[in-house]
């Protein structure tokens, strides 16, 4: 294995704390991941990314620099990946998914504020993500109250954190927030880089994006087969990575595991056995290495055949219609594209009830498991009434709320074995 | 005493709850406000407008309906009263304020939602509010996360739900927003009151609400006098009847309550004895009847001296000014009017932090006791720094978090004694 403490040294980053960040992480891996049964030999991409994420791919970010190009990190699907590309950057989804530091996170936030937001603060904190010390510039979202006002606490704990609005309803005039947000964070790209994003550069960004996100649709759909040619946790892990890894190898490798899942399918070969009881994950976000519920429901004899989630269908199935032969006319494209995004920070927001209908549908899935981060007010709001409506339309659904913690995980345990013994009954 | 019964039960209400809150709301009324020694003769008429809050206001507000003027009904300072009176409508806040029915809100909303939002449900679902079921219109607005998607949950349960969005920002788009919001609004009001706003009548309602206005203002400066004219308690009500009092008759009252006020200052006569510990309370809302902490805190050798809240200074300390000649023209002085509010929903929100220090310094405070309703994740995300830089600044600031229960009034009570030593020796 390289050495790359020298890299993570002059990016400032704690090395002994990062040291047994990683060993637990590696643990973790081992355990959840590579104990499964049957993977597909295509996920071996994945274990690789997942065995260098804070190593090779950083030295590939650095690399990066060293060529000119710049580091944009984010905490959001809302800003747009094309942009960044389109001035050459590198887009990355930065570290919220672990339970690090919360001592550290709580001297700053409140300790009601959900476990995403406590653990991007927790890893800066601790100096352990060299993904967000790498970054030239991190983009914070006016989504939630509670990431909204922590990015307030945020900004003089990094270089350049830069703010984008984001509009709140669906209306004409909140389309036009969006675009005009988007327009000013293509003038703060062409500043931090240097480059002007032209028709050209942009189409091509879009192209880009667009085959990242037709490989994991490809993948999404592949999912409806019974039985399961993949596991619920390891499509989750592609569409974590989708986050992080370079956007062309990435799709390679997810349209080669697909290649390989196709030829599973046909066989009726599986990593579960048929008849499985199979369940949709709608809610939050779950960024890396959040894998505590699929974990659970995997090993409580369901398997999770989608994700209702930004890091999964919400988070990609729009493609970008590449129509116009200007930088205006494809930014209309983009906006139309990232206006379709049904977070529940929108009011109202029925678009994403209807998918979760849609893809218990044609997924096949016997129910819903919604997933709420305790104190993210809005999908916690939402997940009422989509309970409610999903009942009624004759989808069993269990509602969880929970953290980054592992203390509520045997309670998380008997309430998800008794939802599949409902399921079975259906 | 009037009889009203005949007309709560055409409204709906459900009598005998509603007897039972009206004895409890008499008895804390008596108990929190008449008990107070030496109070002005002024408060005489907010006595009696809280002894007939659900009869002879609501009896004034079926008058109006009959006159075939609307009622519109808000839980924000966002929405413009101006507007609603220059369509010779008439503008109330609706309750929110108490403890009542949070089991039946608990079934509609999550547990960790605020008390101002689960009073609200309460209130609603336990058919207790007049003001609520005499409305024409309700009007929701885009805050907090809290309240947008509440509003998702309350809008099957009432007549007439009216989403206002507001933005999040203090940009130049952001006030697009508000006065295409605002415009919108107009067109609401014209049509469900059948009249069309004029450039006279929005000018006679905009001088009329500055009226009422300015009489706050001026009760607010009247309280930089030390001894203290009049107590917390007793200003706060003040604030609070500003919200669905008659305008007229309440700008009078409060102006002869202030002709008291600043004959008892020319003479030294105060509510407290000269040199009480003098405070600000910054923070939520406090809506009729939540009187708990400026209680605790009058009762604890202290004296409110001003409040930075939305029932309070943040509510009413700009005027709008009474500029241009088309309805257009006063739009845009009425969207710069409410574009100043620095509720911490805004992001940045650094006024609001200067105002307090300003409100501070000029009526002479020792202190700033920070109010949060738990789970209200704006206040309190923005209460760390708030603390900080107040301190940063020389000025004490105790920060406390509660609900509308009084479980945790002894420990609130030691903290805000330990809070008063400080500041004594300060």
């Amino acid at each position: 294995m390289t050495d790359y403490t020298k890299m993570w040294e002059s990016l400032g980053l704690d090395i002994k704390t990062h040291d047994a960040l990683l060993a637990g992480l590696g643990k973790a891996y081992t355990d959840i991941f590579l104990s499964q049964k049957n993977r597909p030999e295509g996920m071996k991409y994945f274990d690789f990314v997942m065995s260098e994420v804070h190593g090779l791919r950083i030295k590939e970010l650095m690399d990066a620099k060293e060529q000119g190009r710049v580091i944009i990190g984010s905490y959001c699907v809302f800003v747009p990946e094309e942009l960044v590309l389109a001035v050459d950057g590198v887009a990355v989804g930065l570290c919220a998914g672990a339970e690090f530091n919360f001592e550290g996170a709580e001297t700053l936030l409140p300790r009601n504020t959900c476990s995403l937001i406590k653990s991007a603060f927790g890893f800066k904190l601790g100096k352990v993500c060299p993904y967000l010390e790498s970054c030239d510039v991190i983009v914070g979202e006016n989504t939630c109250d509670g990431k909204k006002k922590a990015y307030e606490i945020m900004g003089p704990l990094v270089k350049d954190l830069y703010i984008m609005d984001l509009p709140q309803t669906k209306s004409e005039m909140a389309k036009s927030v969006l675009k005009e947000e988007y327009r000013k964070f293509i003038e703060k790209l062409e500043k931090v880089s240097g480059k002007k994003i032209t028709a050209a550069s942009l189409k091509k960004a879009v192209e880009l994006v667009n085959a990242k996100r037709r490989a994991v649709k490809r993948l999404a759909a592949i999912r409806a087969a019974d039985p399961a040619p993949i596991s619920g946790l390891d499509s989750l892990l592609v569409n974590q990575v989708f986050f992080h890894d370079d956007p062309v190898r990435f799709t390679d490798a997810v349209n080669k595991l697909c290649d390989e899942l196709e030829v599973r399918v046909k066989n009726h070969n599986g990593v579960f056995p048929k008849g499985t009881t199979r369940v949709i994950v709608s809610g939050c976000p779950m960024a890396v290495p959040n894998w505590k519920l699929p974990f659970l429901i995997e090993s409580s004899n369901g398997v999770i055949v989608g994700e209702e989630s930004c890091v999964g269908e919400r988070g990609s199935r729009w493609l970008t219609e590449v129509k116009g032969n200007t930088v205006d006319e494809l930014l209309d494209a983009i906006t139309d594209r990232y206006f379709n995004i049904d977070c529940a920070v929108f009011t109202p927001n029925p678009s994403r009830l209807e998918y979760i209908k849609e893809m218990t549908k044609k997924l096949h899935a016997k129910g819903v498991i919604h997933y709420s981060l305790q104190f993210c007010q809005p999908y916690i709001m939402e997940s009422g009434p989509v309970e409610k409506e999903l009942e009624k339309s004759g989808i069993p659904t269990l509602r969880l709320e929970t953290d980054y913690g592992m203390e509520d995980a045997g309670q998380l345990k008997t309430r998800i074995e008794a939802f599949g013994e409902r399921l079975k009954k259906k």
